[in-house]
């Protein structure tokens, strides 16, 4: 009966994902915000505390909770390390608060006000018993003074002064403590899970000579072309040995001819399975030393885990439980009626032996993790099943929560956000389809400004091996600047199909198609990275620029901004302490000029009303004087279609008009 | 394992209140939607199940789930009783179906597919094993056939048509199965829980000759009076003996004189308690009386529980621990501090004895069920521990889930919906002060298309004998007239305080008070219900249009319309087969004139695009033709503020033009 009558209603604890059934997501030295609805019957005072800890911390760390309005609370943490934190909120009835602001009322009303100093101090003799001996007698003088026959206003005075009141709150009575059904959890991430810049590259087409087998010696010579254009992780697609039977030609055609290198996610031969690598492209030393080399440039390396094998592959043989065998004896090769994938054998995951087999693919991550690999991008992770993610997620994360994970997750909204709710670091997004301003601020609206952005991080690609968005097919080189300098400035984790990218490569394989023509999933290409018109010096410039601005290096402090028309797409993202303003704007039509005026809100932005501010454009370098009201830009697709500007306020001095921050 | 990699995901399944912590509420007949997230890895075909019984019922009911899109389904089912409905989902793989549509897509591309023939008879052969003896006869004959070597066409035939694919879902493969994790709730209200008229009335004033005390007969001769005006709820303040010892006198005076009857919520006398009649009401048997009276002209007697004692309560002696001792012995009176409320003792819910206290406060309840009570006025529910009622209905509603309350919950937004969801079947609102056009715009949106309306049933009152609104106290007749009919509109359930209403009354008690001068609270008046600018006809006109239109007797089914300025407030009410369509368009200027263009979204409202029709005016019973786009409108505080229209369309006639529907 008495938690029936519980009178403390602690509800909607926030950030709550699915009702805690999925943790919220946090990188290193972010804060977590935590509101909660908390109220109680009738007109008492509450007290609230926020209570946090690390997952392996015996004791809660506290926070007291500051009241809204409108039953509102609210508080926040700092996580430190990557882990598990935990939260939940209690609350109270502050029973001395309530007694003080009752009879401070009725001294003001001029009401006779000595029982309620009987009261007082029957609560004040109560906490004595709750503190340590010297608190305990300084209390019980404190009580015998409020039950004297002294001046009533110097018997209230005594009590009801801030500092008092704040020694009373050391000791408070907890009988009516409620405490939040639920603990919630935040997962939290090493800061590049946060921010990083992705470079996709084939390593067989890293060789010089033509028709050379590219090698992982072959990547380390092409580490500082990927080092100076800034990027900090090098994906390679699978580096395994790659399959003989059904290998697909140049072009995905069904036979391939003997020279053929294959598709590299075709995994699996004589030479080995997924904890092997091609013998091709060197030995597992080899790799080694690459993985080193990058790191000594800041360049973490990824390798894409696509669990799926080739007809050739050991477990073909070794386990052939883990397949599904059709009724003429054949093993099921992968399908997406009516296309068919001959050369790839999907995993059967409800396969009797379904434990061996996910025990076995844990134990493939954690080969890799012992060869030094901390970033997995995972291919097609909506083709396994979800909860198998969440399985395998937790056991690595427990021993490495530094490890971080891609999800290659293009499919339908749930199973994306559900990827990504059950462990999934980061993932690929709509971006790669969406141009226009209105999709564009839409989709970034979704994704900054809800739930999502609690567990859900983008990974914005212009391109990949499979993906050429028609967009570049059409819009010349303006194009294939504006679609990165969207997935640089929008999202802070990007990553771009290199040096495809950069050299421009926009022919599809046929009409209609987002096929790349002659596509390297098929066969080695070679590419002459000086070419003139290479947007190697471009990329290099903005990922400088992300580094220098903190505010490109989050995600969800994004903020649109209303232009004139559909054409040019204009935001802002900022830091919390608004000293660093980024200012996006966009021509997102790559063949002509459009201009407008742009109205940026002083208030959110930090400016001063009627002030003018310096825009300080940080492609070009270029410095323009803009003031508080609408103020006019044009972009010129064939010049720049892009302007990145960083918002320099002036600084408060008379003598130099010229000197801003 | 086997658990951990289950497929199929169900998620998100709605309407759902605080992750399942609470029921939603219906009336009886209406229907339940649910919606739900559900989805497995990789490109297999689902089927899922709603799943709905009564609590009381061993055996769920289904209903088959329809896949809206992007991995959302839905279905519906219709609660018939009143009581506790349960619904969860459950879903699984559909072999047959993902089989079949992948061999039509191979089929329809020319491959062979004469090993796919044989997995369908498989399928076939396995789903037999779960057929009664003359269905599984039938599935061998088909799965034999499949196997031979008929002609490829006629074998796929022969099992992807619809009956056939329609006689396999009939015995699906189970194994695949997943449940939601949570077994959701509905509470099933009587209609007359979403419906009603409301009229509050203090008995003590209905008696014929001056400064006579009513009685519960003069009640039932008031009856015809207020059945006539069309209200089907009479609601009475307390009912009991009422204290001596610091009664209040006329306009709250803090000591009244020997001839002033006292505030009827300082309940209890030495003539009894919260079981008794005030002896000047008459006897139980009177009061019964005025019941069945009621009853048999359709009116339900509310009676008011106010959990709370005058000073000479019967409790006070027999239970001093239920109440709460101040350090000088005396007991603990209300107060609102400064205020002071000493007429009225609260029941202390922190007491040891609190046990027995819920206790007899449940049994209060069912003393007044026992004597035909089926609709409770709860006063001041939000000073009571929020649990408190939850436990409390919990009770009551096992046995008579017909009963229902109304929650006087004058409180801030998240008690006044804790309330609801506790159990509170209806509650007041800030209707009563939401009085421009952008407040109750907002107001209603909130509660009508959120999820408030899953649990929040208003109850909109223009007047309370606690609140004068200020709109009423200086708006004149119109004023009356334009919060009557917004409440009668807008809300399903509405109430007034009369006869002070119909009567408008509008004198404060002072400047910036609510409070009614003389206020019936601590005397008896007397009304002449013959006053010529009585708004009784008025009243009884709203309520027979309720009466007449199901789209006014619902309240989620509001639609605003876009009209010019701020002084005209435009919406629609509509049943769900949009047979009956209202539209109020209001003047919330009670001085002056407005007029506006008026445009109504014809796909919504049912109307054909650019083709006219009737607007009948239900105050004045005048017909007006409008047509597509814009119509005018001009509404007059002084003749009527205020134009209920009955939507008529055209019957399909060349005929005559003025058939309406």
């Amino acid at each position: 009966m008495q938690e029936i009558i519980k009178r403390v209603i602690i509800e909607n604890v926030q950030p709550e994902i699915d009702g805690s059934l999925f943790p919220i997501r946090r990188a290193v030295g972010e804060r977590v915000h935590v509101k909660a609805g908390i109220f109680v019957d009738g007109h008492d005072r509450l007290a609230a505390q926020l209570l946090y800890r690390k997952k392996e911390e015996q004791n809660w760390r506290l926070r007291s909770m500051r009241l809204l309005g409108n039953d509102l609370w609210d508080a926040s943490f700092k996580v430190n390390e990557t882990g598990v934190y935990y939260y939940t909120v209690h609350a109270w009835i502050d029973r001395f608060g309530s007694w003080a602001e009752g009879i401070l009322k009725k001294y003001e009303a001029g009401l006779n006000i000595s029982v309620e100093l009987l009261e007082g101090a029957r609560l004040i003799e109560t906490a004595a018993t709750r503190a340590p001996k010297e608190a305990r007698d300084e209390l019980q003088v404190k009580a015998r003074f409020l039950k004297s026959d002294e001046r009533t206003l110097d018997r209230l005075n005594l009590v009801t002064n801030p500092e008092f009141m704040e020694q009373m709150d050391a000791y408070p009575d907890l009988e009516s403590l409620s405490e939040y059904e639920k603990i919630l959890e935040v997962n939290v991430e090493p800061l590049r899970a946060r921010f990083s810049a992705w470079y996709e590259m084939f390593p067989r087409s890293c060789a010089d000579g033509p028709d050379v087998h590219g090698t992982f010696k072959d990547c380390i010579n092409r580490l500082p072309y990927v080092s100076e254009m800034g990027f900090d992780v090098l994906y390679l697609p699978p580096i395994h040995p790659i399959g003989f039977r059904h290998r697909k030609g140049k072009n995905n055609a069904p036979q391939g001819g003997p020279k053929d290198p294959g598709s590299p996610w075709a995994i699996g031969s004589s030479k080995g399975g997924h904890r092997s690598v091609h013998p091709r492209l060197g030995t597992m030393a080899d790799f080694e030393e690459l993985v080193r080399e990058a790191r000594r440039r800041e360049i973490e390396i990824a390798i894409d885990m696509a669990f799926q094998c080739s007809p050739d592959h050991p477990y073909v043989q070794e386990h052939p439980q883990w397949f599904r065998k059709r009724p003429d004896g054949s093993i099921q090769y992968a399908e997406n009626p009516p296309k068919k994938y001959e050369d790839i054998y999907p995993f059967d995951f409800e396969s009797a032996d379904v434990e061996a087999l996910c025990r076995e693919l844990l134990e493939v991550l954690r080969f890799w993790i012992g060869k030094g690999i901390r970033t997995f991008r995972v291919d097609n992770p909506h083709t396994k099943p979800l909860r198998f993610w969440e399985w395998l997620f937790k056991q690595i994360k427990a021993d490495h929560p530094e490890v971080i994970f891609l999800a290659e997750a293009f499919t339908r909204p749930k199973s994306m956000y559900r990827l990504a709710k059950g462990g999934f670091t980061q993932s690929y997004t709509y971006f790669t389809w969406r141009n226009l301003k209105w999709e564009i601020e839409q989709y970034l609206t979704e994704l900054t400004q809800t739930e999502a952005a609690e567990f859900f991080w983008p990974n914005f690609w212009p391109n990949t091996p499979d993906i050429l968005p028609e967009y570049l097919q059409v819009g010349g080189r303006a194009a294939f600047i504006i679609r990165l300098m969207l997935a640089a400035t929008l999202s802070s984790n990007y990553g771009i199909y290199g040096p495809a990218f950069e050299l421009l490569e926009n022919e599809a394989k046929e009409p209609f198609s987002e096929e790349y023509l002659d596509s390297e999933k098929y066969e080695i290409r070679r590419w002459n990275l000086d070419q003139a018109n290479s947007l190697k010096n471009i990329i290099r410039r903005i990922n400088r620029i992300r580094k220098d601005n903190p505010a490109l290096q989050q995600t969800r402090n994004l903020m649109f901004h209303e232009v004139d028309g559909e054409d040019i797409i204009c935001f802002s993202k900022y830091t919390d302490d608004l000293k660093n303003v980024i200012v996006v704007a966009a021509n997102l039509d790559p063949h002509h000029t459009h201009a407008t005026w742009v109205h940026l809100p002083e208030k959110e932005l930090g400016l001063e009303k009627d002030q003018s501010f310096q825009m300080h454009e940080l492609i070009g370098d270029g410095r323009y004087l803009w003031s508080g009201g609408l103020n006019f830009i044009e972009l010129n697709p064939e010049i720049m279609p892009v302007q990145i500007f960083r918002i320099r306020k002036r600084l408060r001095s008379e003598h130099d008009f010229d000197y801003f921050m």
